[in-house]
């Protein structure tokens, strides 16, 4: 069992990777390699204290060369499901359980919260995961929801299944053009259904009838992820010691409410990474 | 009138500077330009983000390049007072009164409370200030608590008027050798005397009869400097916006509680930052 299981690549998490390395926790960290792609994407960082005027590929550049100096390693895959016991907490990650005594969301700016009735219909037809569901959907219609290019070979996937692909990326240069593909120019709003998924609304008002809707984005919201998880508007409600409500499930960074920013975010991975050492030293007590 | 008036020149006070400037606030920075000792002397930081295994030297001198390349000032004085208004706050440095909409308290891991009695005394023989306090020990006994080496010609003007100083240094290599100067080796625990000061006590138990005592520190003890502003233990304490009790006043980093961590503190600088733009926003619709 994993001391601790971090999920999100960004300035949070790696922040608390790093803490919990010196303090010689096992850990194991989901997440991209790449790291944040929206560090990735700042043109001029400026307010990020030791850096002065940087760009984020050069930010990012030194965080992944930190991270190889500290011996850390990154499990690309995605967390799709959290269960909280006494024991600690088991996390469903492309089709395989990882045990860990406790969590923390560092998932970024997503919203915590999902679409609605994303989570109400999770698993009656909302998916997170092309390769665990797509097979359900031989000649049916579905929805996807694309969230970063790196998803791409997974919607190419589901077309070479599904009938028709309703297709809504979030980024402008999406590479796919299949013939059974129709590309959606306003964004998913909600899921439809009562017992299961029966369509998607968009943001322009039209409703598109589907059988399934799959949501493939660098995290899962983390109240679809944990039940019973509290939230404060979209954000992760944390009080200063960066916990939850859940005991032993910590949160840091953008996923936690504004300011979202680079320095705030290390702060509070930071802050997260203590806590959780405490946390651990008492676990060790009981 | 500044927008903000910050106190403190480690990284908490650093993150916020920057954030001010690039909201286009007026702010005045107290501080020493040579920046934080405490990260001065750190041999080697491996939890820093984007700095793999830098020492502490090298990490202020990012910071000192940082604030050059931004405009920004340090201004070298010690703040020993300061009054809340309707207006904002009056703060007393070195004699002069600087007023500011806003004030953020980001002084450091030093006792916020100060030492028993130091407050009560306050005025009444404990003095922050060589220069203007000093007159009044001609021909006295007074004891002074030494925070660092910058200090020292404090002292020895101290020593030139007083008929003899009792010294307690908190470093190593203190550089004063004077035949009315006494070295305590044992650091002061607090100040004696009910009106005024009668003494001060000794942590090895013995209390020195003297008629002054001045504490020359970086920084003032929060609570000494503001009334009213409620403490934790030691610490300030502070919501998750980095508000205090005092409506316009903040603080951040070490003075808000553990962990005593660079990247919390510059977190805590931009949580601060927003905060005092968000409230001097709500201060232009009044």
């Amino acid at each position: 069992m994993y001391d601790a299981a971090i999920i999100g690549a960004g300035p949070a998490g790696l922040s608390a990777a790093l803490n919990l390395k010196l303090h010689n926790k096992n850990i194991i960290w989901f997440g991209n390699p790449a790291l944040s792609d929206k560090v990735q994407k700042s043109e001029k960082i400026a307010n990020y204290p030791g850096f002065g005027m940087v760009g984020g590929q050069t930010l990012n550049e030194a965080f992944r060369k930190q991270i190889q100096e500290q011996g850390l390693e990154l499990t690309d895959r995605m967390v799709t499901s959290i269960m909280a016991s006494r024991q600690g907490f088991m996390l469903l990650a492309d089709n395989e359980i990882f045990e860990a005594k406790t969590v923390l969301f560092a998932t970024g700016s997503v919203s915590a919260k999902g679409l609605p009735n994303e989570q109400a219909l999770l698993g009656h037809g909302v998916s997170y995961c092309a390769t665990c569901d797509g097979f359900l959907y031989a000649g049916k219609s579905i929805a996807v929801y694309c969230a970063a290019k790196r998803y791409e070979h997974e919607v190419e996937y589901l077309a070479g299944i599904a009938e028709q692909v309703h297709l809504y990326c979030t980024y402008q240069d999406c590479g796919i053009e299949l013939p059974n593909v129709i590309r959606l120019q306003s964004p998913i709003k909600a899921v439809c259904g009562e017992d299961r998924v029966s369509g998607i609304l968009l943001a322009d008002g039209t409703e598109i009838p589907v059988d399934g809707a799959f949501f493939l984005r660098n995290a899962v919201a983390p109240a679809t992820l944990l039940k019973n998880l509290e939230l404060e508007g979209p954000h992760i409600r944390v009080n200063r010691q960066a916990e939850t409500n859940v005991p032993g499930c910590f949160a840091a960074g953008d996923c936690t409410g504004r300011p979202y920013q680079i320095a705030k975010a290390v702060g509070e991975g930071n802050v997260a990474a203590h806590s959780i050492v405490a946390y651990l030293s008492e676990l060790d007590k009981k």
